[in-house]
């Protein structure tokens, strides 16, 4: 049905297919882009944040720096007989519970001890695996001049880049946060699972960006009615049912802002379509977080795959900002932290010893003086080279500096935020809506397919039927399409052939939640009949009022 | 203040920046968005356009076939000196009206008589020019089994390979089309010009699908007021202002659909608040236009770069599709033309003998009989081998068969649609959105700054400003701007630092329409003063419909 209806279907068929890459059909587009604005308007819905967009090619530098150069690797063994290459974990998965958790070494010895054979030739001869990096890499520039680059495996880094710009937004006040959704690339060696797996993947991330000495004060009482599923890392418990509030008390969420995000997560997935009792969390284990990661929930969703991370909810610390601070020096990546009271520091400096540095430095002497009370070291090893405010550059003997004792008073200090990021994959959570709201009956003898999705996100919203193509009907079905075509963010559906009955499930099949049929009536009257997807149920209402009873969604209270 | 504001910056900047990558920050993020979402409104108003959306990843043979990978190009030259690589074109811009148009030998002549310097080292010491591809390359998986592909130099292409889930869609009947908007990428040798020539862009692309028999009964009445500034291909006359429809009538522009999405683009462009006298367009020179392209209009927007392209609208003919079915040999590609009437056709074909086909091919003589009716010549070589609707494939020697003249019944053909595609180039609009909407006076002798942006797009819809922050006065507003935030497509921004007139400057620097004041009197009777951003002029408005005035957009009409 996906492929036929055009909603989602292998990319670039009638040149072969690429496995891994998609396309978002006719009805698939829209549905994405539905979901896609869904997910924006929830969090900036918040009020302390913000859109960003950037590159999706960056350059090595940015992803070495964020550990994605050396980390982001899957084990890969090539078969020497056919050369077809796997993932090492996929091959063992019949002979390990978390083949995830193994090493290079546990890969090969279950490989060889269990003589797995090859996928795709049947022999049993492979080469030791390696990692293999993740990111598609690509060159920036021509010749000589060129650089290397890949194509980002997260948007997470560009925010990260920005973290400048959006502190100057926000006026230096913590916390805020910026979303992205776009594009994120993975090379996948053996992709499969259809959309669960891609090589080009539609990703929405959040970075919400705290001072990690202020409690924030969340609000839990919204979901004080609700129990979450909680499958803990088992080295701290069992799964468990609790509220977010009784989790975070509890210290099973080791962070309340972690908890707060969890909870908006739940809201944001059971909006569009997610069943709420296919949804679970699960803590990462120690040795299957991320490198960046302190804490890691994944909003696990259960559909013909099974149980799938489809959210991923990570407690970053300071990882990212650090780490672009370390590799590149630039000291903007902090934010200002006010005392609430000053604070009178004692502290050991070096002072000049006038009568040296005086003749030694002339008029330069000021800039020296200066310069060596911001150093921040008391004992240095002589002789060094220091800076100048102009840049100017000086060497300084020991017998030109001695220790001395201020008092400084102190406002604040800059540190590093730390950052929680809740991260979306958005085609698997499209994927688990199609699957929750796909339903297959019967009629008079015939399957009969009803998507049941949910109005906001629904592709088309409404299905126009001329009663038939002809005697004015199918011109006056054709300018009331038109009309609701030109309300934006409305889209309706003309379609003239077949039975009503044949239209109606070419409809209810794509999950269209109205109908409306134009009949003689309405040539007279101007009303027309209007059919609910959900239970088929039909009333008559005036055809002026239907964009307008569409788009406040108010039709359900005339039923 | 593009970059202290955080609406555009380039991209990557702590780890040294890239040239031709950028970042929209804060502002800009939510001005891309609704740009990009005005974009698809206009278009799907339409009702006979859809949105669809592909892989950025493209393998190569898609980009043998369409031409990228041999015609996508710019000349490059290399200083033997310093090493660098720049354009060839952009080396003798100073030295020819129409660079764009040389050939490799004209471009070295050029650079050597006039001894052209290197603009890196002053140098002059060239290599030859030779042609730069300007897509980037990847790898698509692992190893030995990898596969050459490219990041899309277009989304064209995507579109073109899901145009059987489109005819699909639209049950058969043209004109139909799809948008599809997203990256774009050009390995540019040298960019420059900021926002004009990017690596990555953000482009918005529509494939309009039509049947070259048949007459589509454009209205161009909503234009009949209007003259188009149209600068004609030198070698058919001089620019000209005319009405789309005089110049559909007069030939000047050579297709009437080309002339509507003409017209169409210039109603979406003075929307989003380009200037109408800024706008132009220019027909290509024959030898200017893209490999595929067999007409061509760019819409020019004037702004600081001169006249810049920022649209192109090019009759594509049926290049593509033909290219595509053509080198995979799929027949999908095409249309069906019903006869008015059904046409009855002599023809001769082959036909087997019996006496040697049944004796030869026993049980399958029926498929053979079959194949050969279908085959389309009358005299092959042979002898021939022939595929049976099994698979199975069978020789023909010349004594199995023998012509003879049959009349056949047809009621229409399969042909490939033409294609209309308007091209956005969503960067440079919005560039010269800023670029138009800027205005710099004078406040107190000190530069005052206002972005008079259309509402529609403004990245914040409203200021919400507490005369000071205490008092309640921070808190009400606080929550004013929560109640904004929380209704769909609504963005407001809390700021209360610094006077009010700064805040004021604040907002109109970026193009906020509306900013609300919370005083004293909002305690009392939840009433504030609203003010309007292009004439600072100021009502009372009750706190309760801010929310429904803005989004509603009826503000104006209470002032």
């Amino acid at each position: 049905m996906l492929r036929r209806r055009g909603v989602i279907l292998p990319a670039f068929q009638i040149h072969g297919g690429v496995a891994g890459l998609f396309d978002f059909g006719p009805i698939g587009g829209r549905l994405r882009r539905r979901l896609k604005n869904a997910w924006l308007n929830h969090w900036l819905s918040e009020g302390d944040i913000v859109e960003v967009d950037s590159p999706t090619i960056t350059p090595e530098s940015v992803l070495i720096a964020s550990g994605h150069v050396g980390e982001f690797n899957d084990y890969m063994s090539e078969c020497n007989n056919c050369n077809s290459a796997f993932r090492s974990d996929h091959l063992v998965e019949e002979h390990h519970p978390n083949p995830d958790s193994l090493n290079s070494a546990d890969l090969d010895n279950i490989i060889t001890e269990r003589a797995v054979v090859c996928p795709g030739c049947g022999v049993s001869d492979w080469s030791n695996c390696r990692p293999m990096n993740l990111m598609f890499s690509t060159q920036i520039g021509a010749m000589k001049g060129s650089r290397l680059a890949y194509m980002r495996p997260e948007t997470a880094q560009g925010m990260f880049m920005l973290f400048p710009a959006l502190y100057r937004h926000f006026r230096g006040r913590l916390p805020f946060g910026a979303v992205q959704s776009g594009k994120g690339y993975r090379n996948e060696i053996s992709p499969r699972q259809g959309m669960i797996r891609l090589r080009e993947f539609n990703m929405a991330e959040l970075e919400y960006f705290i001072d990690p000495d202020v409690h924030i004060p969340h609000d839990f009482s919204p979901w004080d009615g609700e129990k979450f599923h909680l499958v803990q890392d088992p080295e701290f418990g069992e799964p468990i049912s609790m509220s977010p509030r009784e989790a975070a008390d509890a210290n099973v969420i080791r962070h309340p802002t972690v908890a707060w995000f969890m909870a908006r997560t739940w809201d944001f997935l059971t909006s569009v379509g997610i069943k709420p009792d296919k949804i679970r969390f699960r803590q990462h284990e120690g040795d299957e977080m991320a490198h960046y990661a302190s804490d890691c929930w994944d909003a696990e969703i259960e559909g013909s795959y099974g149980w799938i991370e489809c959210v991923g909810i990570a407690h970053r610390g300071c990882y990212d900002l650090n780490a672009h601070e370390v590799a590149t020096g630039d000291s903007n990546l902090r934010a200002w932290r006010s005392y609430d009271e000053p604070r009178i520091v004692d502290k050991t400096i070096l002072s000049g010893v006038g009568s040296i540095i005086g003749p030694t430095f002339k008029s330069q002497a000021g800039l020296v003086n200066q310069a060596l009370t911001e150093i921040d070291t008391t004992s240095p090893t002589f002789p060094f080279e220091l800076t100048l405010a102009d840049g100017a550059t000086v060497t300084i003997e020991e017998d030109m500096v001695e220790n001395k004792r201020v008092q400084n008073t102190e406002h604040g200090e800059w540190f590093l935020p730390h950052v929680v990021e809740p991260a979306f994959g958005i085609d698997r959570i499209l994927w688990h809506i199609l699957d929750h709201a796909y339903d297959e009956t019967e009629k008079g003898g015939e399957k009969y397919t009803v998507l049941h999705l949910a109005n906001s996100i629904a592709p088309i919203d409404v299905a126009i039927l001329p009663l038939m193509e002809k005697e004015g009907l199918d011109s006056l079905a054709e300018s009331v399409h038109r009309l609701i075509c030109s309300v934006p963010n409305l889209v309706s559906y003309y379609d003239g052939s077949g039975s009503i009955g044949r239209r109606y499930a070419r409809a209810d099949e794509v999950g269209v939640p109205w109908a409306v049929t134009i009949d003689h009536e309405s040539l007279s009257n101007s009303t027309a009949t209007i059919r609910r997807r959900d239970d088929g149920k039909q009333i008559r209402v005036s055809i002026a009022d239907i964009a307008k009873l569409i788009s406040d969604n108010s039709l359900n209270q005339l039923f």
